[in-house]
């Protein structure tokens, strides 16, 4: 048999968009953001003010729309998608109109398409369908090759912990650890990464901007790193202790651990993702006298480090096989410390499946 | 005299703010882009897929909305900012609600709220206003205290292009290269940077990404680098040659260096921006043998490493004191390379005042 030619991902990604949005009910479809276009054409844009998108009419065709000078870059693009540039005395729109070419009913990703645009869309007598989801189901189930991306992402995330825990003492001056283990990340291949190690009270704040704070002998160290390699992002989070734990580290960290394990478990085909959180506060609130449970058990990881379905109290979505969160519980003690663990978990058919092989432990470093 | 005490800039941005939307015929403004509510409240939040934002009343009062776990990075907002918080099982927009406190038309920063956030706001009976412009117009003319950071930032982006231009060798590896500036900016304080250093035909388009490809004796090195110290930005591009200059080099150069002269010379006072563009493509479009206008002549730069106003053809935005813009034309001929050069340029009453200080040459390396 001749057979067709096998086709790439991205054109398959394409037809399936295309059939997933006739199903919704959409003319076509306006994908706007970076991981997205990325998805979709294997290019991730520098979008800063300028107007990037892929559209594709369900009725067949499609292209992609930037800026002139970046059109160098869109060379590899599906050849189904028209390649469309615009200069610098338009803002991208009327081209998107001619591309999508009398289509009515668009679907758009809903948190990204940004208000003056969707406004000037809608002034051109188009009716625009939030319709992220359509999108996001389809990235949010990753196929082997992506899984295997975010493995890599995540041992190079494992061997910048392992870095810094190495270069842990007494003295340690936060921010620039935090400098150092993001040339560590760049340095190997890293297109973007965010470490963020925090010593004593100041993990007890999940956000906090590293400072000039010194690491001292009995703080806790919680070492949240994340990178994204070959266009997948990895993330993880261990803990140490400068010298022996503290009761409280120790008792924290074991029931962190605990309700880990319990949202890992949750991460099965067919549960809401909800139930993954919920599997986490079951365990977690019933110390309050550890520390406060300040966020949902994780959320999805590929093409974007925070992606959907999020596991939180509000998210209905059915886990699917191929789905990868962070699992990533943590209890947080003002004034004290935060104890957070985190890992990759690829949803399957039967068991989950960690990504990452670092060993769960409450790392002692000397002091 | 008691007098009153000192108040933060931030406190008057507030009340400048409050002022401005009066006027504009708002009932309130809400300022959602990182880099205004850093304007506002000097706290510069890592978003993600969470809401944050700045709310203000004309009528009085407004407040600075975070998710819990936030909380605790907004205690240095002023204090006539009420710090609300939410949790998990919200999306902040009820909170929100509750802070506008009736206040029926609502400014927008249009170019950073998302679709989602504004048709559900929509949705609760508010009307919502583009009104980036006027948060933007207050961003736009900078204090001399903000001239400085931008001065500081650009010292530091000079010393990283010097360091970059001491390593580059027949052999060096553009994606390494860049990866050791980003590194040399990063251990200096850089909280963001982006070195863009590309060599040879890879020149040619602006927006390039770094490849694997080595420098050849005979190739233009074309190195725009930026960074974020202390919350602003500065941008600056130097070209080199590896070995003696082209004829084509050296005439692109030249021609690129005059377009940057004359483009700066019309930072003035009352300009409209396209002015500034119109006088590099005077210039530059003389000679389409030596290469291509791909871009505007600049931006303005700040919080942000690009915002408004663009000098692109379509802004009519006349030029005031206190503006700091980007001055970077370029010439690109496909396959052969690309020239630009680019300075900060700070708008005065009289002369603009140039923030940088490394010399305009066209560097030749040792090959």
């Amino acid at each position: 048999m001749a057979g067709r030619p096998p086709e790439s991902p991205a054109t398959e990604r394409i037809e399936r968009l295309r059939a997933a949005s006739a199903e919704a009910g959409l003319d076509a479809y306006l994908a706007t953001s970076d991981e997205s276009i990325a998805y979709l054409t294997g290019f991730r844009p520098l979008q800063l003010e300028r107007f990037f998108a892929v559209a594709v009419r369900v009725a067949g065709g499609g292209g992609v729309i930037v800026p002139k000078l970046d059109l160098g870059q869109i060379a590899g693009a599906p050849e189904v998608l028209e390649r469309v540039s615009y200069d610098a005395s338009s803002d991208g729109l009327p081209e998107l109109r001619r591309l999508l070419d009398g289509a009515r009913t668009i679907g758009v990703e809903e948190d990204h398409l940004v208000f003056a645009r969707s406004r000037a869309l809608g002034e051109q007598g188009v009716d625009l369908v939030p319709a992220g989801a359509v999108l996001a189901g389809l990235r949010a189930c990753k196929d082997e090759a992506e899984i295997a991306l975010v493995r890599q992402a995540c041992a190079l995330v494992e061997e910048a912990l392992s870095f810094a825990f190495a270069e842990l003492r007494p003295g340690t001056v936060e921010r620039e650890l935090n400098t150092r283990v993001e040339s560590f990340l760049r340095a190997r291949g890293a297109t973007d990464a965010h470490p963020l190690i925090l010593f004593g009270e100041d993990a007890a704040n999940p956000h906090a901007h590293p400072t000039g704070r010194e690491l001292r002998a009995g703080d806790v160290v919680c070492a949240d790193v994340s990178a994204c390699l070959d266009g997948y992002w990895g993330d993880l989070t261990r803990c140490a202790t400068s010298g022996p734990a503290s009761d409280w580290a120790r008792q924290a960290w074991e029931l962190v651990r605990d309700a880990q394990a319990a949202a890992i478990a949750a991460c099965r085909t067919g549960t809401p993702a909800r139930e993954v959180d919920a599997a986490q506060r079951r365990i977690l609130e019933t110390r309050p006298d550890l520390g406060e449970c300040l966020h949902g058990a994780g959320h999805a990881i590929g093409l974007a480090i925070h992606e959907p379905p999020f596991l939180v109290p509000r998210t209905e979505t059915p886990l699917e096989a191929g789905m990868i969160f962070t699992v990533e519980p943590g209890l947080y003690r003002a004034g004290v410390g935060g104890i957070r663990l985190e890992d990759d978990v690829v949803v399957r058919a039967g068991e989950p499946e960690i990504l990452s092989t670092l060993p769960l432990e409450l790392v002692e470093l000397p002091a």
